[in-house]
């Protein structure tokens, strides 16, 4: 007898599914297609030609090192590096304050492992990262969004739900933050918000988890000091990624937090994949001790930086008026929120159909309310295809919203 | 006020601590001590010439895709070649029965994840590695020990094991087997038990997870059929890994099992890691396809198998007669058995006095027994070390036992 693997199931497991993002994005993987849907970095910006020096000389001169296990934590020069690099913003920290991950996904995933029991609340941003959403579910916690506006966070917003799960008696495990050109959002936590919701956290004791992959990605307005750098109670526990600043494929990130807290995500990594890739580690030193790194950034912030004043320029061009959507100052991502009448999941095979693509916003909401909003993402397309997938779905929805004003009429009628 | 972590931990990670065998390894990390303790490859063995070619090729030739995203089952070329190599070994599979995993390690978080609710009984070899048990734990599980001898699980033991699980109306969730040059036993499950095992598993509708991390360093004896190659219930889940056969930075292996099945593992996968590394999968990738994988193997098969000899031969000239220990035919682990008045934890850090290390045997059982035994490890040490270091330890036995037959004398006394 075949075995019914649907009966061997933990619970947990019984809850995952194959996400309706993921579904809808393979519909997305046809090569005519404008995909605004990714969220990766451009591959013709990679530092090709460093990185194969870099990888040369460690294979060269550190082969029976890079090839072989390392400690969890991650290799001692990479960690004593980003010390460094973090003590240059401002954080206060020691080498027991920082492990190296393998990327900012296996952080959140030791987080979700080493913080949530099932039935947990933990507060997130609405619309938030789906990634983040999914570590929360797997443990089968129970995510609670705080809306978002321009100036990122709600704080005010977050202090009224905290008081009201304070009346329920329920403690949230911790708040998840994206406070830099947020995914899905693209907006970023304004300073006196950042000083406020870290008050707020203390007044209730509050975990933070900062998520902040595109920091580094700026490419207009003044940097902001990280919420670690302005926390003075060890509450803030920090996910950064060599993902958009070096490459995702080395799969590398950091952890920053509490020495104990630390200690006790390094045993959970343990056993989740006993250590990152020591060559890419080591890759990831090189880089960065030759100074590759900021040129690197550079180019990117430049590159995306053209990019996304396309697509906006483009969007204000080619999209109808009633359409709404946030300015980033950095990152990946814009996000567009049509009049309540347009379902954009409704809409995404006409979309598709169309030869151009987006995330269906409700995926980022744990609700899935957001059903008229849509995320964008600029850093992979081509200028040329942002213009002409832009106005393929600027037309759509205009026709969209047409329709849908029509529709009463002829009720009417 | 600082945070107090301790109260925001999760259930299951209050249980997590830092291993007992962690903090005795960290004893052996002094340079002067011959260590029989680890679990690596032979760094010197590494094809870094092979390595170094193939690595810059595929960033000369692919590096937009080796350092991007990949999909969260693997780089397609990898999958299809694993496919093909998993067919030479008589596995009747398809595509869709195999994802890249980030080595064994994760496979088997990935397996507690799906599969292990609290409470659930999970049957493994006593002893049996330490990563596989802390995937038990990590979810809650609770390990059951099934004794091994020569020639591996005790089969009929297991049989008795399940019947009075099925009266005490317990179903456990799944076997874990290490069938080939088991770790730490060094012991191979013999060919016509694997027939017996699985006719046993179908009869109690058990799941089988076997992990084949060194099946390909056999160095002596004939080549048996893997359990999955026998097994046609799609009942047995097979981990293989790249850490034993190419390296363990690269941090790849492979999952095999029931389509289905597959799928909610590679879902688990998005929220643990999102992907594996693309540059190492396509280094792998490129690696098997130059045909680089057979030598290297055939390299280390040949070196460990001087290696075992000689820790084999050492024993037989240096430890006393009361001890006993396998005969591997491959892998990197030979197990030693005291007289039961022998204590190897207790011993422990005089043998570390003395400059030599080993792994406590107890530390490898779910009801930590086996506090006579002892993992010695020839993959890593030079024969000369092998020599020089099992003389320490046979040393330190005698004494040991001639001490403990002296003390009933002196009570006596």
């Amino acid at each position: 007898m075949p075995v019914n693997w649907e009966q061997v199931y933990a619970e947990r497991a019984r809850a995952m599914r194959a996400s309706e993002i993921r579904e809808l994005l393979k519909l997305t993987e046809q090569p005519d297609i404008i995909s605004f849907a990714g969220g990766m970095p451009d591959p013709s910006l990679f530092s090709k030609r460093e990185f194969a020096a870099v990888t040369a000389q460690v294979l060269e001169e550190k082969a029976g090192r890079a090839l072989q296990y390392g400690q969890t934590e991650g290799i001692l020069p990479l960690r004593e590096l980003l010390v460094e690099k973090m003590r240059g913003e401002g954080i206060t920290l020691d080498l027991d304050n920082l492990t190296i991950i393998t990327a900012s996904q296996q952080g959140l995933d030791l987080l979700g492992k080493v913080l949530v029991d099932p039935g947990d609340v933990v507060l997130v941003e609405a619309p938030t990262y789906l990634g983040a959403l999914q570590a929360v579910t797997t443990f089968q916690g129970r995510a609670l969004g705080i809306p978002l506006d321009d100036d990122g966070l709600r704080v005010d917003l977050l202090e009224a739900k905290l008081q009201e799960l304070h009346r329920q008696n329920i403690r949230p495990k911790f708040l998840y933050t994206i406070p830099n050109f947020q995914n899905p959002a693209g907006v970023t936590l304004a300073l006196e918000r950042r000083y406020r919701l870290l008050a707020v956290a203390s007044e209730y004791d509050l975990p933070i988890v900062e998520d902040d992959p595109y920091g580094y990605i700026r490419f207009s307005g003044e940097p902001l000091p990280s919420l670690k750098a302005l926390d003075s109670e060890g509450r803030v526990i920090t996910l950064r990624s060599f993902s958009k600043i070096l490459a995702p494929g080395i799969r590398l990130g950091w952890m920053i937090g509490d020495a104990a807290f630390i200690r006790k995500v390094v045993i959970a990594k343990q056993s989740a994949d006993a250590c990152s890739p020591s060559l890419t580690q080591y890759i990831a030193y090189e880089f960065c001790r030759r100074g590759y790194l900021q040129p690197y950034i550079e180019r990117v912030q430049e590159a995306y930086r053209q990019k996304c004043e396309c697509m906006l320029t483009c969007m204000e061009e080619f999209f109808p008026p009633e359409v709404r959507w946030t300015r980033p100052q950095g990152g990946f991502f814009v996000w567009a929120t049509a009049p309540d009448s347009v379902d954009t999941v409704e809409l995404f095979p006409r979309v598709v159909a169309a030869k151009v693509a987006y995330v269906v916003g409700s995926a980022f909401f744990p609700d899935g309310s957001g059903r008229n909003t849509m995320r964008l993402n600029f850093s992979l397309p081509s200028l040329a295809d942002i213009c002409v997938g832009i106005q393929r779905l600027g037309s759509l929805l205009q026709e969209e919203i047409q329709q849908q004003e029509r529709v009463p009429l002829k009720m009417a009628a």
